[in-house]
């Protein structure tokens, strides 16, 4: 049996973006010390660093001469190269994307895992409560599913296993329902600032666009032109949208999507 | 000086679907007695009538007798038939829809208006609360528009004065926040019976899209693959929805979308 115990070891997070800030915030609130912060960018790192406690640093070589554990929170192209720094004696490798396999970690070390907290960050935004969020998470040994269903236990989400192939689907998923949905709100903003019409009077309908989603499968209320197949009042947008024929384009294929989606069902 | 009071008139519904419905059951409850509804389909005017305490029909003529307000709430295709009707006794003609001018009603009586709920409404959902729902309102006269206010300050919502312009235009900018919106969510919901999902994984990140919505502006709290132009994860996800054709279009297109309105910003 290996007695080995992964939360001994030192942890560095590598990244300072959106969810490299938001992760690190989450682990120095639960008492899981974060030794130091790699960034690209020194200014990124020193920045984050300062809400952590911890050490920064914009050189990989400064922080792996010991075996350790790296939280790698960078751009899914990026994650390859910077594990094969990272990766030299059989230090924990855990990646924080969606849609990256667990498998490109494997040529690097023996140790690695996915850690990925299904929610949208930003940097701009308020502190996020982490409780209840759930992570996906995938180990390659069981040291690291240890160590992954701590750090899950200590912050208070709620661990998921969940192979590479589901995370990406639920990646996608993810993608319609927040950053398809955010881009609707601000097609629609957009479109208020050049129409002078004023936004907040479009806030009751879109707090309860939500609402209804609690209580009921979306497809059963949707409402709308397209739902009703009123092709005079989608034919009328599209052309009141003519100065906008990137948003015309997106109004008349959601429309189109909506109709068939509807039309699969009667 | 016209001394007529258009709220002495007796008031009839002409509709039964969802904004119907849910227009009638708020004046119902605020005290504004409805004598009659009307549909096409008579068990629908029964079934609404049951819930407003009035009469019912499916017989225009049953209810064009005495000059009267009529409220229409029926699809803007058959607005014009309808008020054809029931405009003789220069009765009070009201439409409730979005995206059709007030002009649709000129030729059938003098007074006229336009009572648009900025909502959206289904028969299956629950009850929905009025107050502080925006009600844009037009009229061809002083009465009308006294009767209309009335309306307004009797339910509790607020009424605000458009034409039929910004009106649709407001319309627009609805379809986007809620039928666009939901059916992203109506699209996840879909993949996730695909890939066997669990929808509610997706419920807190629903939730924060909602939350910061209200503190900042849509435009920049945008993420995802797209704003970051990750080629790689978007062209993974088109790949994994190639059984979608459907959805991989909206995919592709928004967010085509969401990379352009960055780029201007740039």
């Amino acid at each position: 049996m290996n007695c080995e115990d992964f939360s001994k070891l030192p942890i560095y997070l590598i990244g300072a973006g959106n969810v490299a800030t938001h992760l690190g915030i989450a682990f120095h609130r639960s008492g899981i010390a974060i030794k130091s912060v790699w960034s690209r960018n020194i200014d990124n790192a020193l920045s984050l660093s300062k809400n952590i406690n911890s050490d920064y640093t914009d050189n990989l070589n400064d922080i792996n001469n010991e075996k350790a554990v790296y939280i790698i929170s960078v751009p899914d192209i990026a994650i390859s190269n910077i594990s094969k720094t990272l990766g030299k004696n059989n230090s924990i490798l855990i990646h924080t994307s969606g849609s990256t396999s667990i498998d490109i970690l494997q040529s690097y070390s023996e140790n690695y895992g996915v850690f990925y907290p299904l929610q949208t960050f930003s940097k701009t935004t308020k502190d996020i409560e982490f409780k209840g969020i759930p992570v996906l998470i995938e180990y390659s040994n069981n040291l690291v599913n240890e160590l992954l269903i701590s750090w899950c236990n200590l912050i208070g989400v709620k661990s998921t296993n969940s192979d590479s192939e589901q995370r990406m689907k639920l990646h996608i998923a993810a993608v319609f329902v927040n950053n398809f949905t955010n881009h609707m709100f601000a097609i629609a903003q957009e479109l208020s600032e050049t129409y002078k019409i004023d936004f907040n009077l479009l806030r009751p309908l879109i707090s309860e666009t939500f609402e209804k989603i609690k209580s009921f499968k979306p497809k059963d209320i949707q409402t709308g032109p397209a739902i009703r197949n009123d092709h005079d009042t989608i034919k009328k947008h599209i052309e009141s949208l003519s100065n906008n024929p990137d948003f015309a384009k997106i109004y008349s294929f959601v429309s189109e999507s909506i109709i068939q989606m509807h039309k699969k069902e009667k």
